[in-house]
């Protein structure tokens, strides 16, 4: 019998034989060339700061679940096991369960969208159906268009394909058409695959800024004419804080756009229920897909989330959310105008967040240890670009904290930067000054992603 | 300005353009190399007739849920909700609840587990983290060993990663070492990179057999002195009739073995919880590759199972699941030997399945069809090999019906096989007889694939 030895085996006193080598992982040499692109992000890294009491996190990402009217949860959840409990607690459809699917096209509604029951594939978090759309279609090297900055959530799942995301400038009235026309141009010009456009229409994350309607049919009719697939996320659309955002990109190209939905801003985000809705073709696919992944979602989590939708009234609900998120995004406004009238901010019409453009003298990653010191988190910019930009940005989370938090982490932040621009200001022209590297900032889960 | 026009269109009576083409997906040529490992499975083909209230399905692998104490899972979700509401809501740890991490190294040192809480990741499923370690692990060519017959969703997850699965013997006592040795020996010889063995040690499915507490040394050698990890499934391990299924594979062998449990056979699936126990090195990019695919596992299923640990007698309740699928196990071996003496099968100690070999003559696939004429519904073997083996196999799970509608089934299934038989008899020599294809046989959810 002959073994072919490529390790070297010790025994250790208790006589269980050990890998030796020197490499740390014995299994370094053996992960797939996509293992590489699973890298931590700089915005995980944030929660273990954050999650400390007497820090003020805009950092994160966390819907204000509190809000919530947990009776009436509770008694969804009892109906559920009362009336369905052996559905609940079994295994259930790969597509999700038919009740909900069609519940999710009232909620889709609300934004233009007319769909089918057919075509609604619910996910574990509409993070999932991101990852199941990557899967299905990206190879290696193929590009990936996104608004300059992007979702940091989804960068990371296109990288973890082995995917490149290349930026498309955005303004104050979203994503910008003819930078969208040229980039392609320039990416065709050399060859390049393009999977798709994946874009967040509504209070963007991180960007808050909205596409305007007027150029809704134009970002569609160049995806159209070029074969471009949209990847539309839209999980804020419904938090607006004025008048409605404009009707969904899906609304307008039900073959062209494949749309993600999610309860987990309009609901909570603990039952992990979002949606795909796919062009016909296409959500067969990504059935397979899912079910390739995790069998079904929860049958409890869907049918809990079914029965709110039943039983609650929602729509006062989300109205809640509205007010709640609206009161904070205008104390902070009011307080970056206050105590940082230097920088420049957008002001969102809805979602989560603000993003905030410091001078160029500043960066804001290299900042994020001071302004720990100083209790206050935030994410630097660069977390939300693939190509190093955004060092002068950051982006501010206004959904957690109260508005007296959110007013204090200002000003908290606003010492930070002043002092950042007064140690510049003294060592103007020197040539010696150094900012310090970020250190101290621990690993930690991925609640702030979102 | 240029546009690319690489898609004629069209306009339609309502308004909306739509792309032509010959193609029924206009997304057909943009699909991810591996989206062509999607497909569907033959076992999920089964789904739709086997809910048909009249067949008796042995087809499925639902446990058997209403054998539940259902009002003390109530109680736990009314226990979270009252004294975690704003946790169980919120976004959680991509690693999962460390106090259920806790409770799952108690579950698994029922099997001679030591490992550290830390090494625990909480998955959807632990098909979810099959899903992951596939990934993290697998290029496209790479080889997976797998026992001959293999579980189908897990075949169907390395396919998704463009792997081969490679088959390695086994018999009543499990994977045969020297069949494994000559395996490697041989793919090692063409040069072929194997990156795991995937193994289910315990009630395998589908073969119903054990490895044998002898043997498992001796495979965790072999992998060992070739650098093959192992990923040691083991969702029906605390589910035995007799004496305990041997301890772990990982209990042995902490560095070479990723571990999967599963709560959806001992509780329940609905709830999507279950884990993977990996090696300290490989832990750190599981949980990166399962923030990236889902941001957190649902913090209220994981806190309910945490409640249902902490209060209910669990260990009882697997002792009651026990004595439900002995009693459903013993029905089936019985009828098996009254109804179809001229068959083998497996007699198991353990699990949901039976896997049964007929006479070559006979072709389980094509044999289906009129089976669901007899209402009876089973899996042909087929689908539990890479390769086309099978055919004169199939798996009969005795789960889920009752131990009356069991022996009905069996009886139904001795009908047509015994109809098959006298057919051939009758036209033996002749040449003549050519058994219908399988028909009429809609896709389905994926519930019935594990």
């Amino acid at each position: 019998m002959e073994i072919p030895s490529r390790t070297e085996l010790a025994v250790t006193s208790d006589g269980v034989p050990q890998r030796t080598g020197n490499n740390l992982d014995p299994w370094y040499a053996n992960y797939a060339e996509r293992a590489a692109g699973l890298a931590a992000s700089e915005v995980r890294a944030l929660f273990a700061v954050a999650s400390r009491p007497e820090v003020v996190s805009l950092a994160g990402g966390m819907p204000f679940v509190s809000a919530l009217p947990q009776d009436l949860i509770v008694s969804s959840m009892d109906k559920v096991m009362r009336e369905q409990g052996p559905v609940a607690l079994q295994y259930g459809s790969g597509q999700g369960i038919p009740a909900l699917r069609e519940q999710i096209l009232e909620v889709m509604a609300i934004e233009g969208i007319r769909g089918a029951v057919d075509d609604v594939v619910t996910s574990t978090g509409s993070q999932q159906a991101l990852d199941l759309v990557a899967k299905l279609f990206l190879d290696p090297g193929d590009v990936v268009l996104a608004e300059a900055p992007s979702y940091v959530g989804a960068m990371g799942v296109f990288r973890s394909y082995q995917a490149n995301v290349v930026h498309v400038a955005m303004d104050e009235h979203g994503l910008i058409p003819e930078a969208l026309r040229q980039t392609i141009a320039h990416l065709r010009g050399q060859g390049r695959r393009i999977k798709f456009l994946y874009t967040i229409p509504n209070f963007h994350n991180p960007a808050g800024v909205t596409l305007s309607a007027e150029r809704r049919p134009e970002i569609l009719e160049i995806c159209r004419s070029n074969e471009i697939l949209i990847l539309e996320d839209n999980p804020y659309g419904l938090l607006h804080f004025d008048e409605p955002a404009p009707n969904a990109l899906r609304s307008l190209d039900p073959e062209g756009v494949i749309y993600l939905g999610s309860f987990s801003k309009t609901l909570a985000p603990g039952f992990r229920v979002g949606w795909a809705l796919a062009p016909h073709a296409i959500r067969e696919k990504l059935i397979l897909a899912a079910e390739s992944a995790i069998l079904s979602p929860s049958s409890f989590s869907q049918l809990v989330v079914s029965e709110y939708l039943a039983t609650a009234d929602w729509r006062a609900q989300i109205d809640t959310f509205r007010g709640v998120y609206r009161e904070r995004k205008d104390a902070m406004v009011e307080a970056l105008g206050e105590y940082l009238p230097q920088l420049s901010w957008t002001n969102p019409n809805g979602g989560f967040y603000v993003w905030v453009t410091m001078p160029d003298v500043l960066d804001s990653k290299q900042m994020l240890p001071r302004a720990v010191k100083e209790l206050v988190a935030y994410t630097p910019g660069t977390a939300f670009f693939a190509d190093g930009r955004g060092r002068h940005a950051m982006r501010l989370s206004f959904c957690y904290p109260t508005p007296e938090a959110i007013r204090l982490g200002i000003r908290r932040l606003a010492t930070v930067v002043n002092g950042e621009l007064d140690l510049l200001d003294t060592f103007a022209g020197t040539g010696t000054l150094q900012l310090p590297p970020s250190a101290g900032i621990e690993s930690a889960p991925p609640s702030d992603l979102k």
